[in-house]
């Protein structure tokens, strides 16, 4: 069944109804070609999915009828893993980004440290930003997301040492030493995770120094290099994978 | 210390010597500029590395001196992991290669199955073929694995059925059911490991039925669904974790 991430004052909860407009109207009806009484899904984006019955198409409008409601099966429960990054040279922000959101990342905040290569002003920065929210939202639908992880603005190292205090384990990618995430999981007591992964070049000595000081546990990824867009994800999937998110019986 | 992958016909064990021709002597004089008494190391591509003093350099070999040989410590040696892969759309093949390999993929076997898009024809195929490997030996370089992972020629699906009794535990990741990874991992027995990931459109009930009757064990990832190529390095990432290779205590 299609499905379509909504805002939630397209929700009409006295009437039962939801409303769908702008790029969904043409999806709806030149795309898919649905009809009246044809169901579809549509996601809140918050964790809640409707399953719906078209009741009237219009030029600008889809009006449909809500039929259930359930929370969205394809969110994460147990655990929410933000993911920090360097932001990395050419296309691979928009591989951490797709291929984050389809492992459950919870949010992202993109920064520049001492080593990050590429430069982007202000203006430059919101334009990647849209781009960047564009590839989480598809690829949130496509993998079938309750919600849609929320991207950062561009930030400093300095900004994203001030956030460390809304997460209860901040994990900091070191190829200079630390532990290894088994220990660092091993009690499955923290639930809202921060990731964090430095640029091509690393993370200097002072950077790590800076992180442990706010609270981070240096994490050690083993003898073979990962590159900076994979180690977030490998990380990502070790942990939804340890806190069973990763896999279980057919739904 | 810079690496350079070689065959172990460059070695003479009789003289402890190894001898670098071709495109290494011209990356040791004009990339690296390194000269006579420099060190470096050698990789033989099998496991073993060695740390040698350049002795000689001449215009298209360079001699170096075998100080002491070791093991490489960037390769897994609890287990083996296979990843086969049928051939998915666009670069997502240079992914999964470049990827597995940081993650210590043992060997790709790429095929096609009923539901695989592209079409190769055997000159195509052969030119991809080298392409990949040598998208393999450059990651492998780069991450400091010890060896080169191997990546078949492209083969069919019924060919890769034919291969799996060379592995302990062949897992097939299949979105319409199956068991979860932790289960499957639950007693670590398995050293020689197939993950077996299908195409964009997946397999078919047929080709998950072939596979189970030839020994594999269906694979479910959860409730997310994950694209062709995020699904092998996925369940590479937490296969590598489960059994120690993916960080530890700093070397």
């Amino acid at each position: 069944m299609q499905r379509y991430f909504i805002k939630t004052n397209q929700i009409d909860e006295v009437t039962q109804s939801i409303t769908l407009t702008g790029d969904d109207v043409h999806h709806i009806k030149n795309v898919m070609r649905l009809e009246v009484t044809d169901t579809i899904l549509c996601c809140d984006g918050a964790g809640m999915d409707y399953r719906v019955r078209i009741e009237q198409i219009s030029g600008s409008e889809v009006q449909c009828r809500i039929l259930e409601s359930f929370s969205s099966t394809g969110e994460p429960n147990q655990v929410e893993i933000t993911i920090a990054f360097s932001l990395p040279k050419g296309d691979k922000v928009d591989w951490v980004l797709q291929k984050g959101t389809e492992l459950g990342a919870y949010a992202f905040i993109p920064f520049t440290s001492a080593r990050t290569v590429v430069k982007l002003d202000e203006k430059k920065a919101g334009k990647r930003r849209e781009r960047w929210e564009r590839i989480v939202k598809e690829a949130a639908e496509q993998s079938r997301r309750g919600r849609i992880p929320k991207v950062n603005a561009l930030t400093t190292w300095r900004q994203c040492l001030a956030q460390f205090s809304s997460f209860d384990r901040i994990l900091f990618a070191y190829e200079k030493g630390g532990k290894a995430l088994g220990s660092l999981l091993a009690e499955k007591e923290a639930k809202r995770f921060l990731v964090i992964v430095g640029p091509e070049g690393g993370f200097t000595e002072h950077e790590a120094e800076e992180a442990v000081n706010q609270g981070a546990a240096l994490l050690h990824l083993g003898p073979r290099i990962l590159r900076a867009e994979t180690a977030p994800l490998a990380v990502l999937s070790c942990i939804q994978y340890t806190y069973g998110e990763l896999g279980g019986e057919p739904l």
